[in-house]
């Protein structure tokens, strides 16, 4: 199975596009505190495959949504997935060096500023959801607002992070696996797929099946980076390879087998297509970013 | 120059109904992930003086707002605050072992934890603040969203941060401290006296007098610490007292001396006061806590 040139040709188009939308929406480097602004900007610029953003976009087009408020939403997203790149990699989390190739921000910087950015960088992502118009009406905006607020907080993304501190050199279960990594990266996809959706317009029914796949698709999402984590080297990851086998993380290759989560990934994938069959063409590029997730060798 | 016992009631009042608040809006200790839950209400419960409240409480008073709702906005200010005590305090910042008399959130949990209990409490600030009705139009809801990202973010209190680790064995001028600490402590000060009077009606001419009270009674609070810093001993303040002196960070003490350091609190007060004079009886709170503020020996 290979994806479409043309899909590739949208995915840059975005990616592009969130670079831009970043790069104005951060402080400038000149603005005080410098060094400060200009860590932000490092952490956050120059890279990342943007699954989020695209996962925004893509679902913004089932609802029909202003794409310049799509951007501002996928933004905020962006900013709140960055600040957790940023505080994941210190020394008193998981201590990585390498972040996309670079240094990390506590090695380019030091660590009172890795803090201070990702601290930021998350006021920064619930500023932009608030300052711009991104709904008709002001209390689904509001809603969007607590959206995020939930999905990054102890009850979503952050909490999956103690989930998993807390599991290092446990032996989970996979049902106990499965909710760290609902909370760990799940929340915020589903955030991503939510918050493009809430830009436009949908029935009830419609945000639900969206909201399913969101939920498929974040743990597939996982099941491929386990999946990845063990078979890359630390040259085409761009990141320390192998560091959850080495710190004795429950993994889904490690419950299951690199061939069992392999297809469970695949299985996943299924299960989150066919959550949106019926928006139809609609849905293509969720499809298609369906298939990237699971094919992605990255 | 004593306050009226009156006045410590409803103040007493104020910390009370807070720390139920608080409580109530904290995520329960039995709610998975327990440990950072449980960290997260012993970061936050249990004490502190709650100026930020009381300033927020004594602002919807002038703008005659609904007591619970500023309630809600006032725990989500003091989130904020406990959030940056937390992050503060860590080894790559301050690196304070005893805050408020107990151990600090590192030394009683750990590292980790201590760097999520801040992420998810700043999180949680903003999920409050967009998820209760706090203002008859949701736009001016989305507004008090704003000012709150932007008193928290790089532009505010963690951007004062971030000027103050620059500032360590820096010779700054006044003017340059005075920066410092309307973003440092400042900013937030600011943003309670604000929410609080936009959970009620005022005319922007009045909102403008508030803002005017905030910017003088925050650096007054500032000029206050400083002095108590350099008299107390860790004993009666509870903290480590004279860190500043011996980290060789500037303070008002420093490049004033210790009486004229009084003096300008006294004076920042009589600035303070006279911005509210307009409103009459209508502001006997705030003109209170700008004395308790100047006053205070804790």
């Amino acid at each position: 199975m290979t994806l479409p040139t043309e899909f590739e040709d949208w995915a840059h188009g975005i990616q592009s596009r969130m670079e831009d939308a970043l790069a104005q929406h951060l402080p400038s480097a000149e603005i005080v505190p410098l060094r400060l602004h200009e860590a932000m900007r490092y952490a956050v610029l120059g890279g990342g495959k943007r699954v989020r953003p695209l996962l925004a976009f893509a679902a913004g087009e089932v609802a029909r949504a202003n794409a310049d408020r799509v951007a501002v939403a996928a933004c905020a997203v962006e900013l709140i997935h960055a600040y957790s790149l940023v505080h994941d990699d210190m020394p008193c989390m998981d201590d990585d060096v390498l972040r996309r190739g670079k240094p990390t921000v506590h090695v380019e910087f030091d660590e009172a500023t890795a803090l201070l950015v990702g601290d930021s960088l998350q006021s920064l992502a619930f500023q932009l959801l608030a300052q711009y118009p991104l709904a008709d009406d002001a209390h689904k905006q509001l809603e969007m607002v607590t959206l995020l607020a939930v999905a990054a907080g102890s009850r979503g993304m952050a909490g999956g992070q103690a989930i998993d501190l807390a599991s290092v050199g446990q032996a989970l279960t996979l049902p106990e696996l499965e909710l760290m990594h609902i909370h760990k990266t799940g929340a915020l996809i589903r955030a991503s797929v939510m918050l493009g959706a809430l830009c436009g317009r949908l029935s009830e029914k419609d945000v639900a099946r969206l909201d399913r796949f969101a939920r498929f698709i974040g743990l597939a999402f996982q099941v491929v980076d386990d999946v990845l984590d063990e078979e890359a080297s630390t040259a085409t990851l761009g990141k320390t390879a192998g560091k959850d086998a080495e710190q004795n993380k429950p993994t889904y290759v490690s419950l299951l087998g690199l061939e069992k989560a392999r297809t469970l990934a695949l299985e996943l994938r299924e299960d989150a297509v066919s959550a949106i069959k019926h928006f139809g063409d609609k849905a293509r590029r969720l499809h298609e970013i369906a298939d990237f997730i699971v094919l992605r060798k990255f």
